[in-house]
């Protein structure tokens, strides 16, 4: 009984690094597409809800990098639970 | 008694680095798009509403990259309490 | 039976290195293009349509990355699972 | 009662790391945008109000990821304590 | 019957490096593809068929690095499972 | 009363990172308005008073992630001094 | 029979670094080039197939990075087979 | 007596990392704004007051970071001391 | 016949990084200079035979450091084979 | 009395590492300040006493980071001699 | 006959890290020059025969540092032979 | 008589390291202030004196945190000889 | 007989480290002089010649460290060999 | 006789990485000096002389750093040939 | 006789990080004004004689460092071979 822990302790340090460093990316991504969304809006108002729609569409493929991060750890999560 | 509390440690220095690494991307992103919708509300102040909607929109999106670590993070120091 | 858990380990916490790293790269990719997307439909209203269907095919396409690194880390988890 | 004091100083440590680098983003994220509100006050006067309710709603969107951190950190010092 | 799993592990962890870092540079690559061409796409739409063509096939041979990086990954995995 | 000593070491050296850390990144970030401050305030002489109250919102909200990590240094020496 | 599956591990893990490592170097090149022959399609389209040529040319030698490590990692992976 | 010498260890050693990495971020803040404020000052002679006055605002300002990780740096030492 | 297997684990590592990390700068100078041919290519396209074969020179000379790589992992995996 | 040097060790290292690490930043920091100085006194020769007060000034509080770190160095070599 | 094999592997890793890292400054090098030198042949037509035989020699002499690094490795992988 | 060897190590060790270290900071800042003035008693000759005297103070100032460190190793290679 | 084959070994892997990293510096710095001279070569081929002398001789001097270090490595194996 | 030769290793260890990372900073802030002195020179032509002047004083005072570098290194192996 | 080895070793080692380290600043900053030399010469070739001086004295003084380095290095060498 000693060493199903171990495999615990790495699925649940693991869960926390898969979320920690995988947020990084989309976020700073989805901070990119926003940051140049905002500007183009006010320099374009006329196409604002071409940009918005852009821009959520962008970001919704951005946020997949994201859940995808989310799905491992929290698979790992209820493994490490379930084990 | 001994292993399961190696499993807390790691559940819990897991949270922390989920949290303390989760939060620099989507701070940084957030400061990207607040940066460009404060500079673009002074220059076109015509279209200041549009672009305050954008950018709450869009730091919406980037705020769940880290909602995501603090589910991450709270599930882990959960099952450390428990286990 | 004891160093059958050390592979599990193996396996869970590679999962989620490879998911975690391997967000970053794919995620800042689809920020890029996101980014200059918005951008150009504001500038170009005219080719908003024909700048959309590029940067969704463009996504897809670094989206693949992100897939692959899902795959390895699914089965990863899998294997974790059934060994 | 040997490992308990291990779970412990894993949960001061983390806190420590999680608060530590939890501040880094945020605050640099806080910055880019008060960067960039003060340039744009001094710019466009006519519209330093909206420059200024902006860059508050950015600020206190970017400062829930510090919160957040916080939070865990908070939470691991309570959890250390009590344990 | 010890050792064969230090090699499993071997394999595992190394699969998931070698996907989770290799997804990095194929992404950034696509996206700095993808970021010219949605760019070029709305400056010059006359040649638009011609910019996707060009993008995609260069997409295509970044694909490739990207492909090497799962058939390594892949083929850790199956070794790893069968030794 | 061996290991709480280890305790002890772990609140005291978590402390110190907690505040050397997380000085760098407020510091850095009230160091990016000020410099905007100065700058704007030279160029535009008539909304200096303007100017300078947003420089001290924004710095004060900066301020607080720097104190976040002065209040979690500061837990962990009384609960380094105490436990 | 114990330490040549020392070297096994080694040589599987090895590939993996490889060709992981040996990923990130051709596909940021080879976006690099692609970014540019995109760029300029669009810029100069009396010159396409010239600059289609030379991409191709210039990726297929960029690519030679990639099949090298591929080589090696492949040949390490036999190598760790078949010992 | 043994291990209460690690925790004065602990105790130095962190003072030393709280005080020497704290230092980075506050003289990096001061500089720019020293920076700014220098240029400007030669730019606009008119306010050159102002733009000192407000110099020695934002760098008081970040000088608290400063001050923060010499107080945990001090607190650290008079508590190695005394332990 | 222990320690023999140590160095061939050695030698098939080293070749694995020799390739892996000996493929980055190759690639990347490559990269720079396919990306000034095809630009240039396009822009002066009279003497766009002329860019090709000096881009192919200098490729060639870039590519014989990505060669002595390839050479030195190649002498390790067959000393590690022959040893 | 074989601790009692360990501490002492710690003590003396860590002075050093606080004097290192804390003598880069107040070094930048006022090379930032010192360089703009220099170019705007050229500019602007008819403030040059303006400038250089303020470059002292902004040089002498960026100081303080580099003497905090001095004062905590001698404090911990004092007291790894007396202890 | 157990430590004369430590050597040999020290010597074979030695030479793939010495080649490995020694053919990223070269190919960077040889890449600038490189990408200058397709850059300029474009521009000056007439003056391309002077700036190959330029690029050529320049090229030649950055060489010499990837020769030595190739130098290096061998007379370990020798080395490491014969011992 | 064992131990007082490691205190006399880590001292000698950490002199290196703080004057190391140490060196970079000052020598960097001093560069970019030389940088400049080089620059502008180019530009502004009828102003050369006063550049260079400012320069000299500036590079004065940086001095003392080269000084300071060079203090700090001092101390330490003379606590290291007489310990 | 044991300890020699310890030195053997850190001077040949201390060789490929110093031929390793120290090609690194001057073939980027190569790589800069040669970058700059085929540019201004073809910019203004008045000075060629000119241009040519000073790019070697330039080269020359930065050709020393690595020389330098080639002389260390070259050092390290012959003692490595007759130690 | 044992740990007086682990104080003399570690003496001539720092000695090697004092001068070794304490020649980075300088050398690279001489470069800078001299680059921009070379510029000027070239620009201004009629202040050669009095640019020259200024380049040696700012580049002596540069080499201080390392000189003091040199200096510990120097007593460190003096140290470490006498202890 | 054993320990003397590892003095041996660590001069050794010691001796080639001082020369791989210490060659990249002067190669750099060498590269820096080798290549403003070789830009000016160009643009002023009437002031190429006094730019050729120039650059030698300011590459005199740049290898001084890297002369620092190799005597640290040399006198390691010849310790490690004496003592």
């Amino acid at each position: 009984m000693d060493t199903i822990f171990f495999v615990k302790a790495a699925a649940f340090f693991g869960a926390a690094l898969a979320m920690g460093i995988g947020s990084i990316g989309p976020a700073l991504g989805q901070g990119f597409i926003g940051m140049k969304a905002c500007e183009n809006i006010g320099k374009y108002p006329e196409s604002s809800g071409n940009i918005r729609t852009t821009m959520m569409i962008a970001m919704g493929l951005v946020e997949t990098s994201a859940i995808y991060a989310l799905l491992i750890a929290g698979a790992l999560i209820w493994i490490g639970k379930t084990t």
